[in-house]
């Protein structure tokens, strides 16, 4: 696949796509929400403070929809840079990938049929602990469930997440499990100074190593959850685990809870491995041995300036966009070059059509 | 397959089970409620009236975890005649076939990761109609959701259901679509007459003959929503709709909510097709040229009492278990015998570990 690079584990990297190459892939989309997303300047999903919390059930609602229902617009910056969900939705579609949807602590649920886990959503982990621990053990259990669930569906299962304001509390879990990180943004000025803070009050708060009371001060919903669908999925099939910084993060934890290492990839977006303020493939082979497999959307090839703008930095991963870009071309074989020609297609429809 | 018989259309039913044999399936448990359940002497499931709305949640925690969490105890007559969940679970578990719990209107949602509709319960069709208008287009609508997702990721996705009174409901609509059906009971003396009046109550508040209306007036959010679920998947693999009567009434909707009669088929107990007071098979056959697949489990030679139970008439069918069973013998290719084995073991089980 000569569109998809491989790093880390070279040999793993071959091996895991030769495994899934042409066969049946899932698309698990864990919507999520922590209030650390509410902190001024911390996150560019959704300019306007009040519509934070629309953004992961929207992002849902415009993969299965086209369009969204919990807000009258798809989720884009006033100057026409969209939702990463817009890439995500090009590459199922085009694939025919299926897709479920799994509310994990939102605090506004989608309106479509999606998978319910009781879990509530994560506090400011600036002020006070992100959760309970019974909410901890809660989300491992329920995260477990559907993992093998899902995974026995398919040949490879593929987690994304759209949680705002959740590379801080990846960076937050990370450096609580003693993993040296830096996290990249949605913004090109990645607001690292206001994130370290917040990461250093949350740790400043307990001196537990212990990994569950980790991610009860430092955490969100998000990232026990997929943990544990991580655990029990990669016992019975394949997982790309779709996104940067949060995946490290759901790595970092999953050491504890436990997976399969021969049959997990990361999956992610080059603008991801590109970004020199973090260190992400460092990251990750600090956590595990496991590949991770980039594609280059080439979006800086766009017709549009809304896209072209994530080649600058912007947005640059989400929603498990660039797992699911891998997956479509994994799934039939298409070039990156075709899926960027649906993208503007997909891009020139939503800003017509509204 | 000689454990299995083929009624109605014979030379469908062979097609059917060839196409699925030893392939993959997917269990779909859809619990719902309506209010007429609780007309009193209508349902044997949970014989105290305030325990009925927990059946559904608690059949669904017991397929998933092996006890219940909901409530204390396994659903069974205080004789000991356990819930056909026990038959179902047995069956899942003999042939590692997976589950998903969709909530489609249940008064109480079960404690373990499950699909939601936002769906409101069913009102009593005695008393009042038993749904909007609205909430039928919105159970078709997101059934037609989960349909095609569950369907994109197996060979023969099976559908049950637990729904308390459902059996009313179910001929109230065919009734009120002009269909000539009788119905099976969970209690060995059909309370024919009870349901029958219930039934004339609610057709004497409508004179429309229209489906939607017909399903707003007497129906239950379980129809309407298997009906969407039957319509979308059946375009993209098998389905089974494991139940008898209220199968027979989603059928009767699914004329006009459309499917594909070539992959769909009926599977059920054996103790449905020998029900005297009920004319399932002529129900089915003036509905459509669908085949009817049916298991007899040979509970009359349990070692237990409250199996042998239903042999006599208790009980028969519901949570799934004739078209689960069928589904393990087609899967793994096992006998009904081996299979009653593994029942008796499960009944052991549960009466010993309560």
């Amino acid at each position: 696949m000569p569109d998809i690079e491989i790093h880390c584990n070279e040999e793993k990297g071959q091996k895991f796509i030769k495994s899934v190459e042409r066969k049946h892939f899932l698309f698990s989309f864990v919507i999520s929400y922590t209030e650390t997303s509410e902190i001024p300047g911390i996150t560019v999903a959704g300019a306007d403070p009040n519509f934070i919390k629309f953004t992961p059930p929207a992002d849902a609602e415009f993969l299965h929809y086209g369009f969204c229902k919990s807000i009258d617009a798809i989720p884009m910056t006033p100057d026409g840079k969209p939702t990463p969900a817009l890439l995500t939705k090009t590459a199922l579609q085009s694939a025919s990938i299926p897709q479920v949807v799994i509310n994990a602590g939102s605090k506004i649920p989608p309106k479509l049929p999606y998978f319910e886990t009781s879990l509530p959503f994560g506090k400011n982990i600036s002020v006070e602990p992100g959760l309970d621990k019974s909410s901890v053990v809660h989300a491992v259990d329920y995260g477990k469930i559907v993992g093998r669930t899902l995974a026995s569906c398919t040949d490879c299962l593929v987690i994304g997440e759209s949680i705002p304001g959740g590379t801080t509390t990846a960076l937050a879990v990370m450096k609580g499990l003693g993993i040296d990180a830096r996290v990249s943004s949605s913004m090109p000025t990645n607001p690292q100074s206001l994130k370290n803070q917040v990461v250093e009050k949350a740790l400043k708060r307990s001196n537990s190593k212990e990994p569950y009371d980790v991610i009860a001060n430092t955490g969100d919903p998000m990232i026990p959850f997929v943990a544990g669908m991580l655990s029990t999925a990669s016992e019975i099939t394949n997982v790309i685990l779709a996104g940067g910084t949060q995946m490290a993060a759901v790595l970092a934890l999953a050491k504890s809870t436990g997976y399969d290492k021969d049959r997990v990839a990361i999956g992610t977006t080059s603008y991801i491995i590109d970004d020199s303020s973090a260190n992400f493939l460092e990251t990750v082979k600090s956590i595990s041995d496991i590949p991770v497999l980039s594609i280059n959307p080439k979006l800086a090839d766009s017709k549009f300036d809304g896209l072209r703008a994530y080649s600058e930095g912007f947005v640059k991963e989400g929603a498990g966009a660039g797992g699911t870009m891998i997956a479509s071309l994994l799934k039939i074989g298409m070039s990156s070059k075709k899926l960027l020609d649906l993208i503007d297609d997909e891009y020139s429809r939503i800003t017509t059509s509204q």
